[in-house]
């Protein structure tokens, strides 16, 4: 298993582009993303939990119901929820793009990210699909990683090099994350493809137990967002055996999975909307896995631990507050809690109380951009880790006027 | 039921004072409150449901064990939480005032906040006391509700005038709110007093029912402390027969605490952490009342809401969002919302699907100070109102470094 450059153009036979069609009104920003596998590839997707969904969720569910798809185009600047003919606009996208690509509508993946209740004005997609297809090519990923950015400040790629029955497979993945991130049993945009050889039963098997511990663990504002999506091409052109069981060949192809994802997390909550740390909390010897994810998710998703963290501010009191309040059976005098980063690691609460530390190396500590929070609990064996960011002044400034 | 000027001192016979003892290092705070009753009182009490609890609110629920207390002792700038000789503290300054009074200790009620997980020193309260209690007067209302402040920018207080069996009583109350604001099923400090004759039981029911449709509606950051207490003393000075069932003059009281805590609750919510806001969300036709007070909180607690309630931007789509992942039965595709201030009412969304609306009256109405959000749901009569603020750079200010 190791990391390779690329994105969703990795593995063998995919094509992908990314233009400018005009949803968005910065002609500098791509707004319209396509990935293509050459040949029909069995897919898996996961959504949102939340009732209010984005129209394209409800088309690409229909169009996965056999396992196949072929082609995924996404747009951003407008997530076509909450409009009256959001499903017909939907529909008309992948009818357009089967219509230049000669592809059956129902193998297409449609996906749509930005503000929400405004009515997506089909024609700039229209116009641009001849050229979003024209550009298809190998070297399209990063294109394709681009135009799927919304408050975004870097594109999301990685890449994974494994084998499996004697045949190199890779996996890469893009995603779109920063605001309106707490999935929930789904997560913001991620596409990601492979040339490895699996049935559609065990892709949907591998995407749905992974993102329980990847996705759903990361959180920018507790905001479940109506249009999260995560899909995977298999395409098979790798020509490995096909795994169709939960064998030795499906524990790597679950490896290099979650390579995947741990990677496209750390990144998406990285760039959480104005964050300026990644935070990662991590959880051991809790009751068990359930009660770990539980509470490592209320600190990452304390505002209050968040504003600390900002200011580098080791106010672990706030962390254990929200131990407290979140819902899991824990021992609270027992707790241990922890900072580290680059710079070390400082202990700054033992048996629920503090201790003696040093403010000026817990300062130094947290300065740092990627800051772990280290909490032992000793209930058990249950572990967990999530992914956030600290809440800053510029969280504030992207969502105080996000629509003008 | 009039509302009348005042606090904790409104009512007869009750006595207060607030003073700088100097646990906060800035001389003009006040950090020392003192509410007395010349009589012993009926007293009542809920706590935050945080595991993590302050020390103070083990030793008031050992106190209260009795239903009676005649004295409450609050100090701010340390909460005195996870700090390993947290009760030997909160039981001294029990002492310590129950020896300068010639009280029993166990009729004391004793709060702290401020900054968790440092030692609180009890040189500077023990120091204080003696000036505490000579201080004590029917005007000291209003330095006990500065005393008890953090990073509250106004002080909270308020008073109604009303009868029970043809006699006049009055209740008044002061609250502390700010931050790490999410009450359930207790909430931030809270201290209400009466001249009213009610029994214990009855006064911890009428207090038990009132919460949850006031404090436990109230969010500003999504944090349930750990020290979140309200407190009700009923000393029955007014002499009117002692209320001891479920009657007319016990519906009478319910109305008088309700009219007092919905204020608080106004006030806490307005002055949230960095707020320019206060925003009221109100709900209709929900299943039940349970599903709007889960939708009503849902939507109030939204990091995107609030930060466009703060941009004053009419950014609807997130309510739906909020609604859509609150976890309630809704049927989506009902909703209406609406927005109100003093500058007039604008519909934006209908059937879950915006229409058409003028952003420039939407903008005139969310640049005021008060905000309601009105939501319509159409599935049944539940009803509920949730109370918080907006999201502001001087939150993040705020909380970035507070220990500091």
């Amino acid at each position: 298993m190791k990391l390779i450059n690329g994105g969703v153009c990795a593995a063998k036979d995919f094509l992908a582009s990314g233009i400018h069609c005009g949803i968005r009104k910065n002609r500098t920003k791509r707004d319209l993303s396509l990935i293509y596998s050459k040949a029909p590839a069995h897919a898996a997707a996961v959504y949102t939990t939340n009732l209010v969904k984005g129209a394209p969720l409800t088309v690409t569910k229909n169009h996965l119901a056999d396992g196949v798809a072929q082609a995924i185009i996404c747009n951003s600047g407008n997530a076509n929820t909450c409009n009256a003919n959001g499903i017909e606009v939907a529909e008309e996208i992948c009818s357009l793009l089967g219509r230049e690509m000669k592809l059956d509508p129902n193998d297409i993946v449609v996906a749509s990210t930005g503000v929400i209740g405004q009515p997506l004005d089909v024609t700039p997609i229209a116009n641009g699909i001849p050229a979003l297809v024209s550009a298809l090519s190998t070297d399209g990923g990063e294109a394709a990683a681009e135009g799927i950015m919304t408050t975004d400040t870097v594109k999301k790629e990685v890449a994974v090099e494994f084998e499996l029955g004697g045949k190199t497979c890779r996996m890469g993945g893009i995603a779109k994350g920063s605001g309106m991130i707490h999935p929930n049993m789904a997560t913001m945009l991620v596409f990601i493809t492979t040339d490895a050889a699996i049935s559609a039963e065990m892709l949907q098997r591998a995407l749905s137990t992974d993102i329980a511990t990847t996705f759903n663990m990361v959180s920018v504002d507790g905001d479940t967002s109506t249009n999260d999506m995560v899909t995977v091409l298999a395409n098979g052109a790798a020509g490995n055996p096909e795994i169709t069981a939960d064998d030795a060949d499906f524990a790597t192809f679950m490896k290099a999975l979650n390579t995947i994802t741990v990677n496209l997390c750390r990144m998406i909550a990285g760039d959480g909307e104005g964050a300026s740390k990644l935070l990662e909390c991590s959880v051991t010897g809790a009751l068990d896995d359930l009660t770990a994810r539980v509470i490592a998710k209320s600190v990452i998703c304390s505002s209050l631990v968040k504003a600390a963290m900002f200011g580098s501010d080791a106010n672990w009191g706030r962390i254990l507050c929200a131990i407290g309040y979140s819902g899991a059976t824990v021992d609270v005098n027992k707790v241990e809690v922890k900072f580290r980063s680059p710079k070390g690691e400082i202990l700054v609460c033992e048996n629920g109380a503090g201790v003696d530390f040093s403010e000026e190396i817990a300062k130094e500590i947290l300065l740092e951009k990627n800051i772990d929070i280290l909490i032992a609990l000793g209930d058990g064996n249950g572990a967990a880790t999530a992914w956030g960011c600290d809440l800053t002044y510029d969280y504030v400034k992207i969502n105080g006027d996000y629509r003008t």
